[in-house]
């Protein structure tokens, strides 16, 4: 992990931006720790420069909370090189949804899959990474989506102890099948009219994780009209989880 | 409104019994009150004196936060006159869930109607009574079930302004009419294997409701396995709407 620049933020928060081989990152600590800190893993749409501002407010809120919080851009996004396929089958979808039909497995799987095959170890090393940092020490929270992406890593990465998932996206069939073998408390947010996502698939989804302890929490509006109180519940989840 | 018992408990708390004409019901306030309080009018599936523990600590969360609380017997239930035809509905329920069958729309209708047909307008009577009390103010919360009798509540009675519902029990088709008038903000709370209730009647119910803001919360378990964490996202729902 190379840390390519940094600033301090007020109300005490070191922002970090770093990168780990070819992918940027950034990690948020407090200025003063006593004792190395849990960690959040910030997951997004792709495109941090764009998301910047969402993802400094959703680590701040880590902050005020007791964690540690870092992010990296998702394969394809951002100046990272575009992944094989992803951007025909993202204007599959697009075409898919604007002409109001169903949107074919065959779609989901060129756009998701790859995703989930290259974030996911990614995310790891940049975990390793991150817990060797004297600030940081578990244990470790997911939360935001790729939902596909939080569900692999949910299932093949035994640090993280607690995911906070937002269903957002679509998820490929295969990912149902290791939802069933998921068993940390999940705590998933769902925008009941969310323009770009199937309510019925995401409803499906919840009911096939196999944690014993999981929350579905929807709210009224689009992909991105999640309400301020939403913030505050997944804060709570993660409070009884992390500390 | 004629108060026959009285107890202090700790805490703070003064819990009166009452009767209202035949209708038997229960107020929790404060025992010192400087400005009249809102007041959340606790709904539950009938049976007062079974259920006091549990509406006792519903209502002592209800004076932490600030509101006094009060409940009465559902017609039916506890030492009431029984309903015509609504416990051979029941039994008729019982024996469909029992057998794994479909419990039919006549069965429902049965068993639902009538207790929302005379519940809302002594709930309603309840209401005019509590605000004559000095200690009792409003704005005026809804919170439980029997979620049919909730909706009617939510859409006939100005004076509530916001409900928690508990979508754990049948809701009679002509009540999802009902539900898609209701305007006021909603909280809703599902046990994703609720063992009397039919889940994807709950969260069509959610659906059809007509507010700009419902939240739907699920939980893991059966009808009574409802985790501590959702009363305190539900009090948080109150506190953005009483107070």
């Amino acid at each position: 992990m190379h840390v390519i620049s940094e600033r301090r933020l007020d109300g005490g928060c070191l922002e970090r931006d770093f990168t780990l081989g070819e992918i940027p990152g950034t990690v948020w600590t407090p200025d003063h720790v006593d004792s190395p800190l849990p960690v959040i893993l910030l997951g997004h749409p792709g495109g941090m420069r764009r998301m910047y501002p969402r993802l400094a407010a959703r680590a701040r809120r880590c902050l005020a909370d007791g964690y540690a919080a870092a992010t990296i851009e998702l394969p394809g996004s951002g100046d990272r090189p575009r992944l094989d396929g992803v951007d025909q089958a993202r204007a599959g979808l697009r075409r898919a949804l604007a002409a109001g039909e169903p949107v074919g497995e065959e779609i989901v799987e060129r756009l998701i899959l790859p995703l989930v095959e290259q974030a996911v170890p990614e995310w790891r090393a940049t975990l390793n990474a991150l817990l060797a940092l004297p600030e940081i020490g578990g244990p470790v929270g997911f939360s935001g989506g790729v939902i596909a992406v939080g569900v692999r890593l949910a299932l093949v990465e035994p640090r993280i102890v607690a995911a906070g998932l937002f269903a957002g996206s679509y998820v490929p069939r295969a990912i149902f099948d290791e939802a069933r073998q998921v068993t940390i408390p999940l705590h998933v947010l769902l925008q009941w009219d969310d323009e770009g996502n199937d309510r019925q698939l995401a409803l499906d989804l919840f009911d096939a994780f196999g944690s014993a302890e999981k929350t579905l929490q929807a709210n009224m509006g689009g992909h991105t009209g999640v309400p301020a109180w939403a913030g505050e519940d997944a804060s709570r989840f993660f409070a009884r989880h992390l500390r």
